[in-house]
């Protein structure tokens, strides 16, 4: 089953921090532009999948798209903890013969309406029960959900601000040349991080957090056979998978033996390197779901980049940057280009697959998409 | 693809009006119970299927029932007019090679908690923006929307009240001798059915609408070859289809050109016949998602057990009833047995087909299960 569904689509929006649009406006722009960067028509799309947490609703974008019949309708659990999963579903789909061509979308106002990043703001979240242990203790945005976890992991490798500043200065840097960044021509300097006020005193600045993003995105998921028939190169999803490890939460549970240890994404990543058959030495480009910067050093040890703890280094060294050993986030990443619930990292390693990247990796053939609950391994053909 | 997947295990809560407990409690017992079924432990569990209005959190059911590991995890929108289209998406993942086992449940109480039949009560409508289009005219609830989109029907083919009161009698009759059922031991006459108040003058009885129950089910789908190793007979998914043709609505849409069509339903009928290979004359017992009297024979009329207005004599003939030609909802529906959302027609459907169903078909071997957007074909092997 592995790998018979492709990505033949991208469409989006301008990134914003106030749109002053209704989101469905936004969500049926993405989608028209992705359908007609397939290739296709709307009357090809015969499913839709987004996630839980997304307002629009299928039967409203149907209607908008003008889209004559849907066999194919479902939803990933909450938001970005899954946002991956909608590829596994959408390659499910197709390979079931469920569907042909599946729209994959997520659109927001996140800057100009309900702010993730504010107490309460996520009032949809599925997970309010769990919450309701932490709130209590001042736990009330992602930023200090997050930063408890990584503040034993920092403190174990010794991982400074600075550390983390050189990933976000790298993540500006691809932002800079990127047109589509909101960051576009802004640089920033490791002082200028360092400067930048703390949001969860010692471990997150401003500047390592992501950003919140007014916009809407989209993808095409078709069955191969029809991704061949297109003229533009071949976006194979080699293996898309999701990891729920009992005694989970959506954002974190802190009640685990060793919470420097990342048994769950060291487990998502073994399946993914086993259904895929790839390893880390064979992929040419990666992008991580970084809502805070330190998942980014943590991402590259739990995928095999390095061991553990040396994720500092590999930043510091320049390997994830400009023709470094794994480039990751060439887009400025969603500290740099924008944040759509983790969909625009998807946009930028179809870019690469296909050559037009704005910040390109020279002959790039592999891209290693990951999140938390959530990754996939994606192939040009 | 298609008939790579089984459902291997079923389990239930006791059918309630006020059951006293959390719905998560009944969400795992009747979780629990299927896994047992299947003859599987939680371990062997790896993926959840449910609806977006559950309200019945992934993770806190795998933290339940203690499953060490989720690899699928996937809602189909909205509520009952998908209840079956889980099963769909629960066969794509086993066929995919994404899961081994999903479990799929739906539990509420919906009883004593919040009624679906009041006004505004699923204030978790993903729709509402539609339905705004209505409520000012006061069609506030699903028996006043559906009330207005049955009269037309039952005008045109002469459908009388009688006629409606004649599958309820027949529904109670099955459930009279199911003892799972609600009106357990409880037939009803045709008389007493006539005179139950109006709930919407001159369509629907109080009688032609389903109960409002609290409750769980759950349900196990295996790939087919892990099915076969079960001691239990092989209920094998032959086909799953959804379906939202353009200016669909989740309930109904009146802006269609005529309004006694069924051009859903016979396109949704058309596309499971195909998928499966089977024709109506292979069909050993039906279930019916009747949560109001009229769609049963608009039911079948639209899979072609008979022609367009035929299904009142269809029904008055006895064709539906014991040692008819096509028994439907053999449990007593969701006017005798329970409301779970539609889940509990399937229960049933796999019940015949393993030969253990109260009202046991002789010798069924092909189930036929029918809701709103959405329709299963089922077959023992």
């Amino acid at each position: 089953m592995t790998g018979q569904a492709a990505i033949t689509g991208i469409g989006q929006t301008e990134f914003t921090k106030a749109s002053g649009r209704t989101v469905l406006s936004q969500c049926v722009e993405a989608s028209t532009k992705a359908i007609r960067d397939a290739g296709l028509e709307p009357a090809d799309i015969d499913g839709i999948i987004t996630y839980t947490f997304d307002t629009n609703d299928e039967i409203a974008v149907q209607r908008s798209l003008r889209i004559p019949e849907l066999r194919w309708t479902s939803r990933t659990p909450f938001g970005g903890e899954l946002s991956y999963a909608t590829f596994q579903l959408a390659a499910a789909a197709v390979a079931s013969g469920a569907a042909n061509h599946v729209l994959i979308y997520r659109a927001f106002n996140e800057r100009s309406e309900a702010r993730f990043g504010q107490p309460n703001a996520n009032a949809q979240a599925a997970d309010l029960e769990q919450r309701e242990f932490y709130r209590g203790f001042g736990l009330n945005t992602p930023a200090q959900v997050y930063g408890l976890w990584y503040r034993p992991y920092l403190d174990r490798y010794g991982v400074t601000s600075a550390d983390l500043g050189a990933y976000v200065v790298q993540a500006r840097d691809y932002a800079a040349t990127n047109p589509l960044a909101w960051f576009h021509n802004r640089p920033l300097t490791l002082e200028e991080h360092q400067a930048s006020r703390w949001i969860v005193e010692p471990v997150l600045r401003k500047l390592d957090c992501c950003m919140e993003t007014d916009g809407g995105i989209a993808f095409i998921v078709s069955f191969l056979s029809h991704a061949r028939a297109s003229t533009r190169p071949v976006v194979r999803i080699l293996a898309a998978e999701q990891l729920w490890l009992h005694g989970s939460e959506v954002m974190y549970n802190y009640y685990q033996p060793d919470l420097t240890a990342q048994a769950s994404t060291e487990r998502l990543a073994a399946n993914l390197w086993r259904a895929s058959g790839l390893s880390p030495a064979e992929i040419d480009v990666m992008t991580i779901y970084e809502n805070f910067s330190p998942i980014v050093p943590m991402s590259l040890e739990a995928y095999g980049f390095c061991k553990p703890g040396e994720g500092r280094e590999l930043i510091n060294s320049g390997g994830i940057g400009r023709g470094g050993v794994i480039p990751v986030n060439t887009n400025g990443g969603l500290l740099g280009e924008a944040y759509i619930h983790g969909l625009n990292n998807v946009t930028e390693a179809v870019r690469q697959l296909r050559g037009s990247a704005a910040n390109q990796v020279a002959g790039a053939r592999t891209a290693l998409v990951t999140g938390r609950h959530c990754a996939m391994l994606l192939a040009r053909e």
